[in-house]
């Protein structure tokens, strides 16, 4: 499936939760599948941290597919025979969608950090007027870790939308823990003197600092188990250590090169909005309560989670099917055992297609 | 008590395990209590990864004690009544014995990364000069952390003169995720454009980069769960976002203090050194196992792990339990319940003074 990357300027001013405006947006997004004539066939797929519009199918002359491949095309979980699937990078971001290395069309110069500060309500707002100009009228919202937290998002602000919420290896908000990994990772990027105050795009960037911040979230995104399965204590291209600072062993290796593979493709600034928009999240203290929170809303919960998953374990899923049930909502929760931490979620897709499907079988029927 | 640093300089070149040698070696250290006629009451307390050799009590005119002040003293853990307590600063440190910042006799100027690597071993081979210095002939040897490690090593190097060896919060090698949260903190410290290759002091030091390592540190010291009881997700002197890339949680404020103040204690090239020790500490890889390890030991054992730390996890604490105890040594071993983490090994000192008294009371009765 060869595709490719749409944009969609948005032809209002965004006001954002900060109080602050955006007055040109454009939103960098890809389909597959086609919508029906009840334009109620749609799937919205919400990327985590560093994801981008291109979730499925190859660019032109790429090697690899889109992110979420494994999970979106003709009989997969989100089946393009069946649905209209969309996904967008989303705002802040730096893969098409307006974010702080776009230009300001104030100064003709890049955003840097006079972008405003975003929340995750600012990101599904921009969603929103996307799933407008495409003339969606219902649709099934999926995503996986900051991901889900979009879908939850969409299920409180756009109610009458929203027939089913899929919610992967999600939190309803941040732990103390997860928020210090996250300042870490600011901060690392905060020290690197290339930062500049976030004006670095026309000099040396701050890649130490950002593939820094990167190592800490991949610690994250593993567990001790995968760890220990794929590296162990093994040396890297040794049998015993060589007495020196270089890198000694293979999980040395790993996060090194994991952090330098990502300054290539990602953007500083947008590493410090986005983690900032995630732990800004919080249900909980917006609503008074989860309860409160999903009270009057109407759709479909899938919630599921991942038993390795130590950065959004389990135990947050389930507090947030507690407060949908305690509700009478129609949810669906299920742990999946697996050995792969957080990433599961882009790992595991043989269990989760059939979760999914089943989930979303009285959609095919109709 | 009123204590002083002493200081010891070892006549000798000490042989590293690397191969290389250091001609002049400095032990900074403290006693408290007296050694007896027989020189066999003494307890040697081997520091973590960023303490010294102030153990107990007060120096002139300081308002705090020493790092293990309340397990140390008259009726105390490790009672100053009974034992002559004996705590040095470690090899590669920077409170007084010899280490990176220290200088080097050939050069006449610090030594920078001319430093050699060092390893727990010769940690231990170093502190072995010092008891022998002091005249000791029986020792028992006690250290959470790092310094769990090197109690390991004393009763593998030196069965002969050690009788009791206390292991507290430790691990006989680091997980994959151990290494990794290293290897982040090591990372930040190289990448500070301060740090220069080592050579830094005569101008700035790389204080950013040190900050941020201490930082990692800190969340793995502490769990989740004491994080939450702690911090939760309240914010920092206001109720709500300011959305900025200031510091927003008390979480954030609490790691960006650690950084701050650690900074002004310790040396940035010797943390590099001495997590890289810790890194390299395999008795596995060493042994061929652990069983083999300690086949030929004669101390009794006792070992303490904490339920919440997942730094060094109880299940490490078990397996060199269970290699002791397949070589029919006395071992006695203690999970103690406790919700703060790593850290604990500091603080939950009045289950943890219970149970060595108890563990050391043969040594009373003598």
């Amino acid at each position: 499936m060869i595709v490719e990357t749409k944009y969609y300027k948005i032809n209002e001013t965004i006001k954002l939760e900060s109080g602050r405006e955006l007055k040109e947006v454009e939103v960098a997004y890809e389909t597959y599948g086609e919508l029906n004539g009840t334009k109620d066939n749609a799937i919205l797929l919400l990327h985590a941290l560093t994801g981008d519009a291109h979730a499925a199918g190859y660019h032109e002359g790429d090697s690899k597919p889109g992110w979420w491949d494994d999970m979106v095309g003709s009989g997969k979980a989100f089946d393009t025979d069946k649905y209209f699937v969309i996904c967008s990078n989303m705002l802040g971001g730096c893969k098409g969608t307006t974010g702080p290395s776009s230009i300001n069309p104030d100064t003709g110069r890049e955003y840097g950090l006079d972008f405003p500060v975003i929340t995750i309500e600012d990101v599904v707002k921009v969603q929103k007027k996307l799933i407008d100009f495409l003339g969606v009228k219902k649709l099934c919202v999926a995503g996986g870790s900051m991901g889900g937290m979009q879908a939850m998002e969409w299920a409180l602000s756009y109610d009458e939308m929203v027939s089913h919420v899929i919610i992967i290896a999600s939190t309803p908000k941040l732990s103390a823990q997860s928020i210090a990994f996250n300042a870490v990772g600011r901060n690392a990027i905060l020290s690197d003197p290339n930062w500049n105050n976030g004006n670095y795009y026309h000099g040396e960037k701050p890649d130490k600092g950002l593939a820094i911040a990167r190592m800490v979230g991949h610690i994250t995104y593993l567990c001790e188990e995968a760890m220990h399965s794929k590296f162990a204590r093994r040396f890297q291209d040794k049998d015993s250590p060589d007495f020196s600072f270089d890198i000694d062993f293979e999980v040395e290796s790993y996060l090194a090169h994991q952090g330098k593979i990502f300054v290539d493709r990602f953007d500083a600034n947008s590493y410090l909005y986005i983690t900032k928009a995630v732990d800004y999240f919080d249900i909980e203290a917006k609503y008074g309560s989860l309860e409160e929170a999903f009270k009057n809303t109407h759709a479909k919960y899938l919630i599921m989670s991942f038993s390795s998953d130590w950065l959004f374990p389990t135990a947050q899923s389930k507090e947030l099917c507690n407060a949908l049930m305690k509700n009478k909502k129609d949810v669906s929760f299920c742990e999946i055992e697996s050995p792969c931490g957080h990433d599961a979620f882009l790992l595991e897709y043989e269990t989760q297609t059939n979760i999914i499907k089943s989930f979303l079988k009285e959609e095919v029927n109709e």
